[in-house]
């Protein structure tokens, strides 16, 4: 049995439920809801004529921009380090499957990882984050007590996070590297939310405290909404064991998708030599996503939940168990009901914490806000260009919709109806 | 030790040779070679605004194309049956993946199926095709001997084949689907190669003959020249077991590459909809495909090999059996041995049957005439509209060249050197 995405099968679900007439707030898809602009349109189409399929890791061209991209952000990197590909969802898939040994995730975590390792027939092995503080890396104690016990061979992490909006403290992340470096672990260090940190640092990185055994994956899919485009690209270490995986990891590629799409290696070579166009519209995007996150923030801890302060990216991870007995009179007490409850009896769709690994009876859900910037190209401009965007009515009226929504989930009618067994929310 | 796909790695290593100035005829790689028309560009550039990440089985408009194109070709298809992917190679894959049971695979077969099989746990039977005949579809009684001993779960078949250029018999592919039928085998018919028919034809198709498990693969990079876009559709059975495939298919999918890109699925549904400037383009290639495969066919029979005549696409499949002993003066028993000594002292680029399953002994190399209609777009535009792409200087320099270094293979000078210890073209 195959898991699927969730997040790409509630997506699916909520738009056509929607384009069928219903009224949702859409809160559990992770794209960021943004237009192309001109810019990039622009160095697409000028790339149409180029139809080859060219290297499996990429252009020379691509590369080296990548290259210098990373090199830029405090990584010394070579074009050989780079390796283009469609999505980096295709190339986390593809260093699980080529890299051996168990794989550890921080728990929780973004959907993919543990369906990928079942799909290369890895074992997961879940490791919590602090109960108080970032996600996307594990709690170090916790991980020296799972190494102690078994002998995984990767590591995952994801700086800034998804599900949980924010960014490892550096002195966590030194621990964890340090742990993974005695133990020989390979760390795949997902941070395709980089660009996106509120305050426009740059959050601490795996690569710089790992060298000899830490890839980096990113994309274009969130600093630049580019999602539908499928541009994905991962730094490998240099020496001898990154280019060992470079060879497996090019072998994978070109039995499973052969290159990335010429054109978009082009809009790849374009945007990551940082154009001041470019860096100014990500600017902008950051500034947008940090205000709505935590207006959306508020809106959850005003209706009583616990929620880590979102500080990167377009994401919340609220934990309803200060409202577990109102929840429960309600027939909710569990997780996937209680996304259940949003999305039927609210019209809020989130995703169940469970989805992300976390544990079932967590009331903890994942709650995106980057769809909340408008439903036409237009809007999201002006919702990009605004001086206040949350003075948007229709920012504002999705607000007071979510408001009287988690206003709902504690104060309608006590019932004894069960929401444990509705089916699992994909 | 993961396998890298043989085309690729023997096209990126032929343009870095030439690159750095060596004369290498190009004979190696199953790229179209013809330039990206006006019409389609267009529509990639207007598709730039196109940036979610959509359902996994691409858009409806684009599926819809898929289906009336389809149907326009004698199978009646609804979009519920469409999956596109970025490339047929990635829905290869996945269905390779997704289907139980070990691989049955034509003997030569495509380079890929074998090492994605490998990838995906699988375990590979090979099948003769007929001594003569074309290539693509397993000889019958062969395969019924296969199928008293094992019980493989999927078989896959190439018609157009990839590489021998030649298109199976509609009473071989008929006895085969019998077969598959009684014995419950799934079919993955990749129909890549389906437009390039010399004839203008419509080849033979197993999903009209095993319609309740077959399922057909093709996409935009052979007929339309556009590898590089990777835009790859597959077609499911209607029924509950095409049902079910579609599930464990976009599961894997929604893991591994989420979705085609946008833009690109524009371009299919503008493509599959056979608009008349698509259609007189792909009418112009298959011409040019024929002409060019023609005269390389006759090039290698006059050298001495045993060659099918090709009857689409662009390979040959050319046999050296009858050189046999002057090619082993010269040292060269295998083919390999042939593949290295017709690159590295002749300088033509061709792969080793070995690379396509056949047996290592054997002196039989796939050849792509497709890299020889020019060097620059401009040259590619003529060589497309012209009367007698033959006649053009480049084309008729380069058939001069294979000329020689065929003739070259066996007049030579006798050597003691055993080609067999080069390395093997990968």
């Amino acid at each position: 049995m195959v898991i699927h995405s969730a997040t790409l099968a509630i997506d699916e679900t909520i738009r056509a439920r929607r384009a069928a007439g219903e009224r949702l707030l859409h809160l559990a898809f992770g794209e960021a809801g943004l237009p192309v602009p001109d810019e990039i349109a622009e160095r697409l189409a000028a790339a149409a004529g180029r139809n080859g399929y060219g290297p499996v890791v990429g252009s020379a061209e691509a590369r080296e921009a990548a290259a210098g991209w990373f090199t830029r952000r405090g990584l010394d990197t070579g074009a050989r380090q780079i390796v283009f590909a469609p999505g980096s969802k295709a190339l986390l898939y593809a260093l699980i499957a080529a890299l051996p040994g168990d794989v550890v995730l921080p728990r929780p975590a973004w959907v993919s990882y543990a369906a990928q390792s079942a799909l290369a027939g890895k074992r997961v092995i879940g490791v919590d984050i602090p109960a108080e503080g970032a996600g996307g890396v594990p709690d170090p104690e916790r991980l020296a007590t799972v190494l102690r016990e078994s002998r995984p061979g990767v590591l995952v992490l994801t700086v800034p996070d998804n599900p949980t909006g924010t960014v490892a403290d550096p002195e966590r992340l030194r621990a964890v590297c340090a742990l993974a470096e005695r133990h020989g672990l390979a760390v795949i260090a997902d941070e395709i939310y980089a660009e996106l940190v509120h305050d426009g640092t740059r959050p601490p990185g795996a690569a710089a405290l790992h060298p000899e055994r830490t890839v980096v994956t990113s994309g274009l899919s969130k600093s630049l909404a580019l999602g539908g485009w499928r541009i994905g690209f991962a730094r490998l270490p240099a020496g001898p064991w990154g280019d060992a995986l470079r060879s497996e990891l090019t072998g994978v590629a070109s039995e499973v998708w052969s290159s990335l799409a010429a054109p978009m290696q082009a809009v790849a070579a374009h945007v990551l030599a940082d154009p001041p166009g470019v860096t100014a519209h990500i600017a902008a995007a950051r500034r947008l996503h940090a205000t709505v996150a935590r207006a959306v923030h508020a809106e959850f801890t005003a209706a009583g939940a616990l929620c880590r302060p979102p500080t990167a990216g377009f994401y919340l991870y609220p934990d309803f168990a200060p409202l577990r007995d109102a929840l429960a009179a309600r027939g909710v007490t569990q997780g996937a009901a209680l996304a259940t409850a949003l999305l039927e009896r609210h019209g809020v769709g989130v995703l169940p914490g469970e989805a992300f690994g976390d544990a079932p009876e967590a009331l903890r859900v994942r709650v995106a806000t980057s769809l909340l910037y408008g439903e036409t190209d237009e809007e999201r401009w002006r919702a990009l260009r605004a001086p206040d965007p949350l003075a948007l009515p229709w920012v504002a009226d999705a607000l007071a919709r979510l408001r009287a929504a988690l206003a709902g989930l504690t104060t309608g009618p006590v019932t004894a109806s069960t929401g444990e067994s509705a089916p699992r929310t994909r």
